[in-house]
């Protein structure tokens, strides 16, 4: 008769705690709301349960209402970002494609990078630091594509590098002033659920997303929304592929749909996350994202008044409301200020990717998130500003108490 | 075949969610942290399993290492606070039992008032506001009891209605300079784990206290710890009574250790509780709710400016580290205050108690709290503050934040 | 900076683990559904939280549902079954106050020393093993009472100790037939949710009940409802008494409804168990649990040809649909059973309790149970049975199987 | 001030409920155990938190003592199984390569299968049903491939459609003994934490699993552990990939390790099980699993005396531990039969896949499972019998007990 101690957590080396809650203000991955949690504790079915079906229509209605898309099929996948990503360039992205990828920063680039290694051709929209994509210059380089040789423009909605939301009206007023045929392919991922966005009104034609942002999961899961003539160019597109396959995902079988075992844990929690996000209304989510990012632009803009931060994104209405980037005077660590943040006044923000490593920090507000979350972690940043020695402004909480306390219509 | 839809929570009128993590600032019940959040969530077992009994002991050893006490006998109780306190007037307190109470306000009237329940005699030192229990007028009152009539003094660690704590070791030597006999009774309920309190060493005879405080656990679960003078008085005292009865509780099996079945999911959680403050180090939890209390103390000082807002707690060294109270000038409502802190800026603090009904609200900060916590509760009664148009000095957030920074030792 | 490792379960000597679901068979404490553990989960409000006024008011009214009665008051406790019982006592037994307990076993001994301990008088009529309460012996104590001295008769429903459930309607009419004023005061511990029960067209006055069997939560709550005769009775009866006070729990505000702070997770829990029982229908709740008693009969009918086991109750009208006890040969030694059937088949049982210790082993099977539960747990003891040796009929899983297969309307 | 209902359940379509614990015996997904679930709520950390990058170590050198392996590398993938297998393919495979496929059935036809989605070609020995793989056809394959154009055998270890494991040495004497330089990669998705694997020991080169298995987390999770000629042919392979190239994944930091943001939930959750396999010790869990096949074996056994069913993999060494696969006679339904065995007796067994579908159902008993589960397992699935009218011998569960007594050692 076995009496061993249970000793489970003796070898969990990661599992280090300190008191109290743990303030996340990555852009992503975000808080997981307990709703969400619960979801995805429950345990898994046999496939054949017809209650799987029922999960995974569920998912997919509501990701349709979420997208604001009547006409897209909807193809999930355990994968991350990166992994939405491939999905989209193995089914339109042969030896040779043109992509148009106007620049948005870190993650233009990096998806353009992505599209090369399939042997595509990235033609890139050049970036400027703290500017949105440029729409005219996506419109002279359709207008320069005579043959029509480009098959899709691949924008970032939201790039979470820069904390810069492009505007995706003037891209599609854009492709229709240069009439050019090219699929319109948007990645949502920092923006989905965070910043308005109308898949079909935008005549968009495909739209790729993941898990842990506004969507409040943890990371492991993607999905793309494409649309027939999105379909139609992927029936074309000859490159060996089979998991990212949306042809062969549109089976009915839950088999069929995820090349394989669905990952049911995620299901579950989005069925979940979708379910929290129409009960509070995705106009009022909106609208809660958008008062939560002025309240952290205006303590930014407070502390700027010490000449060593300054909002990364210049114009106001290209800042995103899920992540504010700040950017740094030379010879501020922003590593160094986020280590004290995160464990001396347990607030976890982030830093700088690419080419803004050490230029930039930043301050994520998106997902489960409300008003006292971002004055305690805007307190924390502030605390550790001071402790860092990095000249600031010192009423930026202020400003951002000002900021929550006159807004309209609470 | 049964294949209905689950709808389990369209009854749970109770459940109305906000987005993101909710700030718990009363002084109890506080934060459940995770992990005692998922000791509780295991399944029972059967009470003959040998494991109950693993479990019992633990949480008695570790119970009493906590209070700092090899003699003291511990007695567990499905019961909240005042179920502690009767446990206590039950066995101690017979028809024309005199217990002198030392004034602290709220919660010594209402345990006089209980003890008189049972038939007893309180004899309550005065009590001023602001101020902590007053050794000298105890000492009085027992140097007058020239016949040793008085049975036990019933003191309150801290008082969680005036955010007032006394000094035991003051009574300690009141008691020993009158030579009296009196059993030294405390209630820990709102200082343990948070405040210094040594059991033996302050020749503490009987110590009642709660789950719901600086223990992390919900409410529902109180303990006794008594030595053995205690439980001599306790043999003597004729009182009908069963359910609290120490001598009775006294056996080996759980099942008359807790007068019937355990509660098991509490005393799970209480280990679970026990484990993380001795991982913490019981010196470190004593530092960090100091470090919390001096930023709420110093962020009040600052509100204080207005005129309409003051320390209710005069001495420094009075001031609990659990829970502030924070004077309101006439004219202020501190429940509408709380009403607008929780509703819009998610926040929860507490109002006035008894004769401090609508005279104080008060920030708890003790339990599961760190300092991003502390800061983002202050800024979102700042914000409430500000919404409701009462008087403050501006700067409260920045003076807890400059009170954090200076911290030593970190 | 602090980065020590977090090593949580280390001192958790009670959480030894075995692989897998442990059938949990005792009859009580009870599985506790993922939907309570979800709820019980839920982070606790400050009392002011008009939420939580929300979820007393929900679980009272659900109470009174479940309970069948518009009339009665429900009050609530942070207490056990016997805190329940000594909340009945502590309101209705003054001293020598003579109370009628019909004879069931274990339980109404207990409740009947309870009563005595409290300086009440028990009247007790006799119990014959393995038979429920005689109805006749009742009628002819209250006609003996010429005086009508007694004051309430104290029945419980379902003695868990023995596995009998007495007939309540048989105990009204024997009341009314004596044309007696005593109060009918009824432990519906280990009955309520899973056989029927109906305070009101039953006359009784006064309900006890605690959470952790039909009620699937962890034991930590007990609950009262009380009618008006029954109020009044309490309001004369002079005994000290001030948490159980029926009286003081009457205000508005949960403070004095719970006499301290309401133990919030198992309010929470409560709330979701009462809404699973509505979900599913109190009628198929009792259906439910009548078919896997039938069950269990089956399997021990079986187990029986080997005649060192029998069912403990003879009528099978009076077998409890919540737990089966097996008598047991003299020479078998039930606790080894039980230690063999949980650590080497993973299923917990109960044994014998007073002078039912060596002499039954008893199998639960109410609450969250389903049929695959039950016939995992026969097979379980039934292999242990082989393994200690014990003689029995081979084919008592098989006679269970049968007995499922055969129901009716499914 | 916003106080609606919060009814978050009302859209979960899919979380139907049945009483009780849910008997899941497909062969994955499988049970969760309740500290894996713990783990995986855990929240999420920023990507620069140096816990994630302990998490991750401690997965990777976990999984690689799990594998046996000192040399492998590991890299994990938020991915299903078949994600897992694409990670092997677009490493190994380019146009034309040549792979050598054991016939087990529908898990090697499948994999071939997506060999040639990516242009490989894909070589075949036969299968034979209910035997595993033939190594001497293996051999005379290598043997016959004097140009040695061969490039990996792709060798599934227990198909789970068929129940049947392979003998991965035999494979590894049949490559030597052709001396052919041909990698030898294993799929150990349904045997991995189950049956015995020695990666090392074995000249395994390639491994690659998945979540939902052996290793009792939810899907979602895959990895290949690759030796250094595997990552030397992954160079050389010309196919385009980013998400599955080994060489990309090869950074230090974790956004590189995952491509893009590592799925922290199932990180989690693979250190608590892999904790739980190592508190148990690997060979007491293979020793388990074998234990509990062999019951079912038993069962089975007995029911095929009714001569409609039989166990479908006829040599008894190759019977896999993770899961059993019954043939049923023409004329029984094994889906209508696995409905009710769902609905109506709560145990999910799974059915039968590609050419047999109608032919086979399947019982699994892989993961976090025990004694009693398998039992109650095998008493639903012959309730489920005797309601179908599917003639079986009437002893099945009697003989899994029977086998389960005479285990020795326990």
């Amino acid at each position: 008769m076995r009496r061993r101690r249970w000793l489970p957590s003796c070898t969990m080396s990661s599992a280090s705690r300190i008191p109290g809650h743990r303030f996340l203000h990555s852009p992503g991955p975000t808080r997981v709301p307990d709703e969400v949690v619960a979801a995805m504790s429950r345990q898994p079915m046999d496939l054949a349960d017809p209650r799987v079906a029922l999960l995974i229509a569920a998912c997919e209605s509501g990701m349709k209402r979420l997208l604001r898309s009547e006409r897209a099929e909807v193809f999930f996948y355990a994968a991350n970002g990166h992994g939405g990503w491939e999905a989209v360039i193995a089914n339109l992205v042969g030896p040779g494609t043109q992509i148009l990828v106007p620049g948005t920063g870190h993650f233009s680039d990096n998806w353009a990078e992505q599209v090369e290694a399939y042997g595509g051709r990235a033609l890139r929209t050049p970036y400027v630091e703290g500017q949105p994509i440029d729409a005219a210059a996506v419109e002279a380089a359709l207008r320069a594509d005579t043959q029509q040789r480009i098959v899709a423009l691949f924008a970032v909605h939201t790039d979470t590098a820069s904390g810069t939301t492009s505007d995706m009206a003037a891209l599609r007023r854009a492709i229709d002033a240069a009439a050019h045929p090219a699929l319109f392919v948007v990645d949502v991922v920092a923006s989905l659920a965070a910043a308005p966005f109308e898949m079909d009104a935008l005549g968009v034609n495909v739209v790729m997303g993941a898990s842990q942002k506004g969507l409040m999961l943890p990371p492991g899961l993607a999905f793309v929304a494409a649309d027939e003539p999105a379909m139609a160019v992927a029936r074309d597109t000859l490159v060996p592929r089979f998991y990212w396959d949306w042809q062969r995902r549109r089976g009915a079988h839950s088999y069929l749909k995820f090349c394989g075992t669905p990952p049911l844990a995620h299901m579950a929690g989005l069925e979940a996350a979708l379910g929290l996000i129409e009960w509070e209304g995705l106009a009022a989510v909106h609208a809660r994202h958008a008062r939560l990012a002025r309240a952290v632009h205006a303590a930014v803009g407070a502390w700027a008044e010490g000449d060593a931060l300054r909002l990364f994104t210049e114009m106001p209405a290209a800042r995103s409301v899920s992540v504010t980037a700040v950017a740094v005077a030379p010879g501020v660590d922003p590593e160094a200020l986020r280590a004290v943040a995160r464990e001396r006044f347990q607030v976890a923000i982030a830093g700088g990717l690419g080419p803004l490593v050490g230029r930039v920090f930043r301050i994520g507000h998106l997902g489960d998130m409300n008003e006292a979350m971002v004055l305690g972690c805007l307190a924390g940043v502030q605390a550790a500003l001071q402790v860092q020695g990095i000249p600031h402004g010192r009423h930026g909480v202020e400003a951002a108490i000002a900021s929550l306390v006159q807004e309209q219509g609470l």
